[in-house]
């Protein structure tokens, strides 16, 4: 195993831990629960699980594996806050969605070899990448394995 | 520069712009908000400040860096829960430990050239690292980032 094998690897392992660990909470949290706030007058769950599908599916443009696929939760989950939004979907399509997410996402990284995961992102110019080649696809792995933890630490309250 | 130098200046970019994050919440969050629960029934933000520490100060022995500086935090902050034991350390106290401890770990974490950081780490045995290169040093900072991650999106509930 060379060191970029290696390293997509370690990425890539603590990527699928941390789903995973998500996913063990929302498996044991009802409907209910997730309509209750983390905290009091703070996001609800039901917020935390629309805003991180679509984080995710902003992955899909950053790694240049095609559109979105709900982009109609970029407006509720994305550009506005939590409560702010009369109609949002109900917490049973969100879980079709995530896991549906979460396959699809599976399946188009397993098609990039560890070559392919340090090449450039959509958001950096082939120009700057030259001069800040971290900014590759596998930096997207890290940044959004925090903020899934992040939000996880938070969902865990509602249990 | 080499794919095991970008990959170490990309973990510790995760890793120091995550304490840059709990770092701006602790200097906004007063003593006596760190004194509440993070949510009704839940640990206190002053738990969360002494189990980071405590949780920071397992990664010297595991990166082989020496002795704990804080001993005597593993108690109360790794093996006891939030509010069974009576004497904790004062939030002042706390937020100069993990102050001074940040700084002992990046001066010993500079020390490591990158080849280092792929060596093993003390909790896996010589052996058991030829089958499973990635427990290495490495993997540590990535496992500890998302740690910290994971509590930074409860401390903030405090603010």
């Amino acid at each position: 195993m060379n060191s970029k094998q290696l390293i997509v690897k370690m990425v890539f392992d603590r990527w699928y831990a941390s789903i995973k660990n998500w996913d063990a909470l929302l498996n044991v949290i009802t409907d209910a629960q997730l309509e209750k706030e983390i905290a009091a007058g703070k996001n609800r769950g039901i917020y935390l699980l629309g805003h991180l599908i679509a984080v995710h599916d902003d992955m899909l443009l950053l790694l240049d594996m095609g559109d979105k696929i709900y982009p109609q939760l970029h407006e509720p989950f994305l550009r506005s806050t939590d409560k702010t939004i009369a109609q949002i979907p109900s917490a049973k399509e969100l879980r079709a969605n995530w896991t549906e997410q979460c396959a699809v996402l599976k399946q188009k990284m397993d098609h990039l070899t560890p070559e392919q995961w340090f090449e450039k992102h959509t958001a950096v110019t082939a120009e700057d990448f030259i001069k800040e080649p971290h900014r590759n696809k596998l930096n997207i792995i890290i940044t959004r394995t925090t903020h899934l933890a992040y939000h996880t630490g938070q969902l865990v309250l509602l249990k």
